[in-house]
């Protein structure tokens, strides 16, 4: 038994593999899933089905397309200024991780950014909160959980400035309004499905206005007019990103999964803050629940204690370089036994190092 | 027995469906495919691999960089002017095709493309060749194969200026010489592995000329100089593509997958040249030995031999809505029995039907 708590690509449910591994080997009439037109029936069936899954499972409001697409977050990097930043004009950021300072650095193709707040000099331990967003940006960047310090953010600020969020790695984690959002984007690669798809929520009536020339592929417009099929689409990650959100759906949603993900979180920090050889890296108020980052207050304990928890079936702990010690990558498909046997593994390794 | 002759994502050898399969599954030490980190030295060896069988199938000299994308050749219609047209400069085009039309068309964001040729008014039935290609163009660009029209360019013309070529739909069917393009792409829904994922084969010394603020995910060099590696590949369909390009160096590689390509193409031309009941739609010296456009003589036919074909197994057959008739696509995977399956059924029609 193989415990996943790699911080992505990551862990979807066994169930989901078994039915990916099937449509590889016969989706209909004896054909792979591989080797199927994307413009037959069966699959724009799954086009659509996945859709009004993301529609259905997040709440998305009249008024907002749901979009798959190619390239990762990295792409809407660009995509984003792209569409929504009209020359001459700023856009905000809130810089709160290595993603949000990427996401900033391709702006500067485009036009301004404008880092309303950034918590770097603290090795971004924490989310930063008193900021201000001036009324004249063309929308203000957020992203909503960093996954190399373990940091989300739990609350969005009150502006009537479009809210463009990066919602990676922790979308479908936890109930989120919508409607406060002008654009929603995440890769597939944690809570969605596997690599190689990416989803955005837009709201219709923000797009159309940047004025710039977009080359088709980056047009959300044409993306959306199309049915994420204006050219051939990522047909086997959208297609087990299907699965995925069905097997959400299965679960009770995102409302029944946010309860599980607290419990999760709930009883992994417990731990590292009773347990005397760990501690947490990032400001209590601002703990991720899909990334527990936390070192050993003995850092020479950290080599033994990897191997040890490696030894017993654990994958993927190891920290981020940039932060160091460990990283448990908690996404909807962790089952929360996993979380137990990681800490019965802090236990029994703490008591033969007291 | 399915015979797939469907245009794309298409057939792929069923071996690999098998190990493909069987890695959703279990790829590592219990950990499916679809769930390891990108950064693993697992999945960087199958970078590694699929990149070095790449340059080995179709020789490629020393000084070009071989890169796995995503966003389809459709992408790649943008990048390529991002990266390879200075601002005010011009690029020639040969308009061959519907896919190339949107090439040409995508070049209207950064500067002016120059048609050299078009065979759009005979609806692309043939391969446009006396032209001439401005030696000041910043690169000329082709089609090599038309999917929609069943055309493909036999030769390439003798120029300085750099030659791009959109190999998507003949790339490793036949040996070409690398070494007198500058830069040629490919989505890998054909003869590479399934859709996802793009390779990119570009001459490293005439990139970073355009004088252009490319967005990072655009930038040929950034994506070269991080090997593919740039931001979270499409690991699946790199993976598959690997798989697939290990199977065609089984078979013998590029030189001898011809060897069967030109077999069955010359064994369904002639069948459609011989057969009374059928044409084909395109000049014959331009006839694609991957996509085999046809017609019946009598159209009021096209609707009963598809059914017929359709009951005895035979998938995706049906021609573009653009030419009609019907359509025969015959990508490396698809084994010569099937084509004589094909022409045993037009032979089988025609008793009934003369």
């Amino acid at each position: 038994m193989r415990h996943n708590f790699g911080a992505g690509p990551c862990i979807l449910p066994q169930e989901v593999f078994k039915q990916a591994a099937q449509a590889v080997l016969d989706f209909k009439d004896g054909l792979s899933i591989l080797e199927i037109s994307h413009r037959t029936s069966e699959f724009e069936g799954v086009v659509d089905e996945a859709t009004r899954l993301v529609k259905e499972l997040l709440n998305v409001p009249e008024g907002y397309s749901v979009i798959f697409l190619q390239g990762g977050a990295s792409l809407q990097f660009a995509m984003v200024p792209y569409n929504l930043l009209p020359e001459g004009q700023t856009a905000s950021y809130l810089d709160s991780g290595i993603w949000a300072s990427k996401a900033i650095k391709e702006v500067s193709t485009f036009g301004k950014a404008n880092i309303v707040a950034s918590s770097k000099p603290d090795n971004y331990t924490f989310i930063p909160k008193d900021f201000e967003i001036p009324a004249d940006s063309a929308y203000f960047h957020c992203t909503s959980n960093n996954t190399i310090y373990g940091t989300e953010m739990f609350s969005f600020p009150e502006t009537n400035v479009p809210i463009v969020c990066d919602m990676s790695s922790d979308i479908l984690s936890r109930v989120i309004d919508v409607s406060k959002f002008g654009l929603i984007y995440a890769g597939a690669q944690k809570n969605i499905g596997p690599a190689g798809a990416t989803v955005v929520i837009v709201k219709d009536e923000i797009l159309g206005k940047s004025g710039r020339k977009i080359p088709s592929m980056l047009d959300y417009q044409i993306q959306a007019s199309n049915g994420s099929m204006y050219n051939t689409p990522p047909v086997f990650s959208i297609y087990v990103s299907m699965l995925n959100l069905r097997w959400l759906k299965s679960k009770g949603g995102v409302a029944e999964i946010e309860k599980e993900n607290k419990a999760k979180a709930y009883a992994l920090y417990t731990e590292i803050d009773r347990n005397p050889l760990f501690k947490g890296t990032c400001t209590v108020e601002d703990r991720s629940r899909m990334n527990v980052c936390f070192v050993m207050n003995n850092p020479e304990l950290e080599k033994p204690f990897l191997k040890f928890v490696e030894d017993n079936g654990v994958e993927g702990l190891k920290g981020h370089r940039s932060v160091g010690g460990f990283r448990a990558s908690m996404y909807n498909a962790l089952p929360i036994t996993s979380v137990h046997h990681l800490i019965d593994l802090m236990q029994t390794f703490a008591e033969k190092h007291q």
